[in-house]
């Protein structure tokens, strides 16, 4: 397979770089799918590889978010992964549990999908002045799908963890540090020169011996599998509701999906775009 | 019902302040325990009630503690809730589960029950000047009794849990923050703008949403209603203690549950009081 | 029993001091595992001790490590201890248990079985220029056996325990309070009187309702007794890994046990010992 919106570099056979490259925003969209699911397989079957660092190659954005304009059949179609659950939790769960290490060197926007992916990796450090974290869906009405209220509440604790979702507000990398949603926050021009030292080091131990560890960890700390689907479920059911559309419809008249101050400022676009008329009354 | 200890003010029909207005310090007492009820009948029956913010109108008390003058058959005898629980056990465990995200904003004393109270609401937000939280009780020879030993480990770790718990010190805002005790502490002037924008933000968003994600958040972060009743039993046990009355009769002879210096610095005081003659030895 | 390297101090009889006096550098070898054993004995069945302290008395190190020159066979051939597992997961299991609590004020190196020993106590004051945590297994090619990966992530979460216990690096006393590992970090000047006034305090509470508290939050916050064995498994079986051989070989030649730069500076000098010929690939 020719990656076209991964960059896949293998610095050394244990240590690989995988940077995001679909202009103009790193939107995960059917693409991308195709592709990660391909880098989990190669990550899943190689012997040796024991780091993977991801990060961007685009400006400001390090996954923007889920495209939501793709049609969703181009990814709900796709033959079904080794979990049997919708590709996008099964890319996330499997990755949880590669052998390798993962980390996120997050640089720019990582909102909804984009936040869910750094959660399903290992370590997350974030460029301190550059690194935007967030779980908008709310914003919009919809639920956020994959797998963040079982990831988020067992890294930050309930309060935090509600704090972010029912916010949709945009969280920076020194925020994001002292609530525990990145491991660590490091100066902008510091950040990339860090992740490669510690990726370095760590491809250089005996990979036997950090995979095992990460088994224990994972023993002990992963979400049950089937936790995951019923949020998948409650997306894609908020997702379909009249005013859910509504709102993302004034959202795509103001720039959503392209490279536009809604993309890049979206906490702050969500708290003013108007509220639907028929406001919901089901309990 | 005529609240007339709890301020309740419907902002919108989505957004409700919660105002503890029980003069000199806010103690929970009988009265205040059968308003939390009403109010909880009514989060729990209310189809557009989206976000509460609790806060005090009693300068720097949020919510003391325990009444533990009151005679506590007038909440023993109070009609079962739906838990089937002691009252105030019932009241936590109810606030936690209610559909509407419950926001604290914490502007002084938060101790003993005032402290379990904020454990159980959602969404935390602090003054860095003026919040003081703690749990007291071990300070007196009694164990907490209203949930944080189940509810604080799961938020801070059992390591600070633990230093909190036995300590019986008081905690300001920017030491609650760092122990994520808090969800943020914020510059005193700061704190009412923030969390007024913060609600009001949250409160336009589609309920349904908001209550969904609570709800799978709450499935994996709640403590089991189970754990508690042990924790309620062990206070009254440990409350009747004669060491236990000792302490608390010392207690009151330098102006406990009055505005006074002893109930601003209760911390300080617990570490100054005389330890009863007959120490424990039963293991 | 007379203590050889451990200096107990009954400052009360419910308070104690216990001081690591194992010179050079407080490595864990079999005669510290055999007096570990007997202080829990007393810990057990003492019926007034209520606050127990663990420090160092030698500059520069809490607890070094354990001491992997020392033959295996003097603490495995020990008669099994009440949980009829490894003496050292025996000691741990049983210190986190103790009816007292254990306040470990970390000065200097607790790395590997170090590490393992404060985070199997119940609160962690760290000395913010002194202290140095880390668990350096990984980077000999070795399990951290003791606990640590059922420990630490439920203290500090699945990211920052993976991201400790993979890089194998010191994390110095004010990281370690901002990722959770201690509880708090404070000035070196400061240290030792805070946790004195600290545990005294304590101490004079009513060591019924401390035991009680403990008791609860224990219920809730440890790991499971059985989740330990496999990972003492997985580290004798990494240890005796010929790679493992070779890296420890390169430490002992470079002052590994003794008081040297290499140990003080352990987590640098992992990063730079040669990789041993043959690297791994079995998966």
């Amino acid at each position: 397979m020719t990656y076209k919106q991964l960059r896949v570099t293998r610095t050394s056979p244990a240590l690989w770089r995988v940077a995001f490259d679909a202009p103009p925003i790193n939107l995960i969209g059917p693409q991308m799918v195709v592709e990660l699911r391909e880098l989990l397989d190669e990550l899943e079957s190689d012997p040796l590889v024991s780091v993977v660092i991801f990060e961007s190659a685009i400006e400001d954005y390090f996954l923007a978010h889920w495209d939501i304009a793709a049609d969703p059949e181009l990814v709900n179609s796709l033959p079904k992964g080794p979990t049997g659950y919708h590709p996008w939790l099964d890319i996330l769960i499997r990755l949880s549990k590669v052998p390798a290490i993962t980390i996120s060197a997050i640089r720019g926007r990582a909102r909804g999908a984009g936040s869910e992916f750094v959660l399903a990796t290992d370590i997350r450090f974030a460029s301190r002045e550059k690194a935007v974290l967030g779980q908008f869906e709310v914003g919009t009405g919809a639920v956020p799908g994959g797998g963040t209220p079982s990831r988020l509440p067992r890294l930050v604790g309930r309060g935090r963890a509600l704090e972010i979702l029912v916010s949709a507000s945009d969280y920076d990398g020194e925020l994001a540090e002292r609530y525990g949603y990145v491991n660590r926050a490091l100066p902008d021009a510091e950040l990339s020169d860090f992740v490669t030292t510690f990726a370095e080091r760590v491809s250089k131990f005996d990979l036997r011996a950090v995979q095992e560890v990460k088994a224990f960890v994972n023993a002990v700390s992963l979400a049950p599998d089937e936790e995951f689907p019923p949020q998948m479920d409650a997306f894609w059911a908020s997702a379909r509701r009249p005013e859910t559309q509504d709102r993302a419809g004034q959202l795509f008249a103001q720039g959503l999906q392209q490279a536009s101050e809604t993309e890049l400022n979206l906490g702050d676009t969500l708290g003013r775009i108007e509220v639907p008329e028929q406001p919901p009354r089901a309990r």
